[in-house]
């Protein structure tokens, strides 16, 4: 029989899967996996039930028209720059394969999403990782030196998200624009995972692609704007075509749909129907000031009852996670006993994890998070 | 500014897109990219619109265990061997991240299939073709000492598809027993694009699992099944966990489903739900024959005319798809004059293609078809 190749060998179900299944089996209240409990706004799901029946064929690789237009509209950016993808994982897939290969580095930071690592190797290329700075104090903080000690002749691109998942953190101005010179110095590409650009809490964070237009490519996705992550529905917004490297014309963009319609061919045509129609509607109602208020309201709750507990929590600035640090819980223990985090050390793959820390999600219902941190509190007296 | 990788430079839009784009730009009757005319059938839709607002959140990389089992009792496997993705271009393209890389060769037919060959170089593979034969008394023929010679040391898998796009060959069981000769012989693995495995107008198709279960993965498609090529459900049939080459456990599957978690995460989720309550719904309701025999009478309608018109035609065995031999149409110059074909050439690399080779697509209206052919009957008569 003949093997796997390794790169397939080494693919594993990922830890917010992993979870997400051990918190059904075991009925935990799931703060892992990164999916709202609240259903979709109405106006949403009702243009997703019109379009069913309507445009069920394949749409061009690049997306739907009305799409690429409706998300260049709320970017900022002309749609013929914009490539919708399912969803960001195909985003920052699509892009692993565009940007990096055999021979080439790839800049991130740790903690890192997980799919940022596999899909670099599984582009042929090499990821570096450059640990945050973890304070009890004062919290997570970027370590710009350690970035540039990290740049070699080989490196091509670096892989940021702000605001960060898993440490909420939602970088500056002025780290931006130190990162921004970096890249510019050594001609690196910039891929800016900003899923959570409409979830934050205090300023509103920079679109890094405002601060370096001519490499950076933007990573969005409808499915966290919009609370409906099994859509598939994501996007890119290229460096625009007049900043080609190669002269005139449509730009690195008709590549990168190129790469993508490989990939998956195109998103699901009704769903990108609905999402067009979504976009203005949502921007128009406030329903992202709507989002952030009662997130806020939810962090609170979750955030008051884990420092009550005894844990050392870390306030996001965006993204619908906290991080906290309690030695005494361990992830494969607080999901057998009703509660599903993720472990810390999911998010290290080339530095030592801070002991005790796990990410929890308060995009649950505030139900969910008062019955979490009641078995907590349970665990947390057996244990002590 | 830096430079994408040389395989993103290559990387265009397909031509089955600029066809659909050309068809559109020149108000075309499309008898190209092969979506169909019809809606999908009303029990499809009704179960989407039922499962829009109830489950929009991520779903299992694998699938939703509802949907792998309902696609396991289709075809007669275990759920648990069941890998869903978006669509079958997914499918196949993680099948090239699994099965082949670097100095690896895979074997496939010409004309082929136009994601094929990308997808093997995106792998880091070599794609090597062997030409079909084409007689125009017998029509398309498998040449099995040509497939014999072309393997060597470095042949890592045969990507086979039967019922054939573009040549709607079905493979007889006499053919698909020395191609797995030919794969033991030689250890490799078989990929078998079976997405128009309900789509036949003789013998049904020989599912290639049937012949080698420890070494094939069977690709299918709910798109072209259910009429819904812009749904992004398809699936991989895996080798079962009890033909796992590393021992017991949950075998291949949970490689290519860790591999296919890097490329979308998972497939849009409540079009995944409707899927599952739709397929056993079409096996029970006979949609699978009704759409067989309005396929029939649509494809003689096109054949009749075509061949009335002066065209060499060879009736397909199965696939919506003819082909069709008339040098003096330009699939370029037709699409001008209304009628938008795929040319023989998009579906060759490495071989030259027959002169005057057209792939007609008959999963159009009988209007859009009959329009077509009147609008062939001018440009005939200019041209002659």
């Amino acid at each position: 029989m003949p093997l796997l190749l390794p790169r397939a060998r080494a693919s594993q179900e990922s830890v917010f899967a992993r979870m997400s299944r051990l918190a059904a089996q075991y009925g935990a209240v799931n703060l892992g996996q990164g999916f709202p409990a609240d259903a979709p706004p109405a106006f949403l799901l009702e243009a997703a039930r019109r379009a069913v029946g309507t445009l069920d064929q394949y749409s061009p690789p690049a997306g739907l028209p009305t799409l690429r237009d409706a998300i260049g509209a709320d970017l900022g950016v002309d749609g013929a720059d914009v490539i919708v993808t399912c969803g960001a994982t195909e985003a920052l897939n699509v892009l692993a394969l565009s940007l990096y290969g055999p021979g080439d580095e790839v800049l991130m930071l740790e903690p890192v999403f997980d799919v940022y690592i596999p899909q670099a190797r599984l582009a042929g290329a090499t990821p570096v990782t450059v640990p945050m700075t973890l304070d009890e104090t004062h919290g997570w903080s970027l370590d710009l030196n350690a970035l540039r000690a990290a740049v070699t002749p080989h490196t091509r691109a670096l892989l940021l998200n702000s605001p960060y998942n898993p440490t909420g953190t939602v970088f500056s101005r002025e780290e931006l624009n130190a990162i921004v010179a970096l890249a510019r110095q050594h001609d690196l590409w910039i891929i800016s995972d900003e899923v959570y650009d409409e979830l934050y809490f205090g300023e509103k964070p920079i679109a890094v692609r405002e601060l370096a237009p001519e490499r950076t490519f933007t990573v969005g996705s409808a499915g966290k704007r919009l609370e409906a992550t099994g859509w598939r529905v994501g996007w890119i917004a290229c460096p625009p075509a007049g900043a080609d490297p190669y002269g005139a014309g449509a730009g690195v963009a008709a590549n990168v749909a190129g790469v993508r319609q490989q990939g998956s061919f195109c998103s699901p045509t009704p769903l990108q129907v609905a999402v067009a129609a979504a976009l203005p509607v949502a921007r128009a109602e406030g329903f992202y000031e709507g989002l952030r208020a009662e997130y806020r309201a939810r962090q609170d709750l979750l955030a008051g009852g884990l420092s009550g507990l005894g844990a050392t929590v870390f306030m996001p600035q965006g993204t619908y996670f906290l991080t906290a640090i309690y030695p005494r819980w361990r992830a494969e223990e607080l999901v057998e006993r009703g509660v599903a985090v993720i472990p810390g050390e999911a998010f290290y793959s080339q530095h030592p994890a801070p002991e005790g820390l796990l990410r929890v999600a308060f995009c649950k219902s505030r139900d969910e998070i008062g019955r979490a941190l009641e078995r907590l509190a349970t665990t947390t007296m057996v244990a002590t």
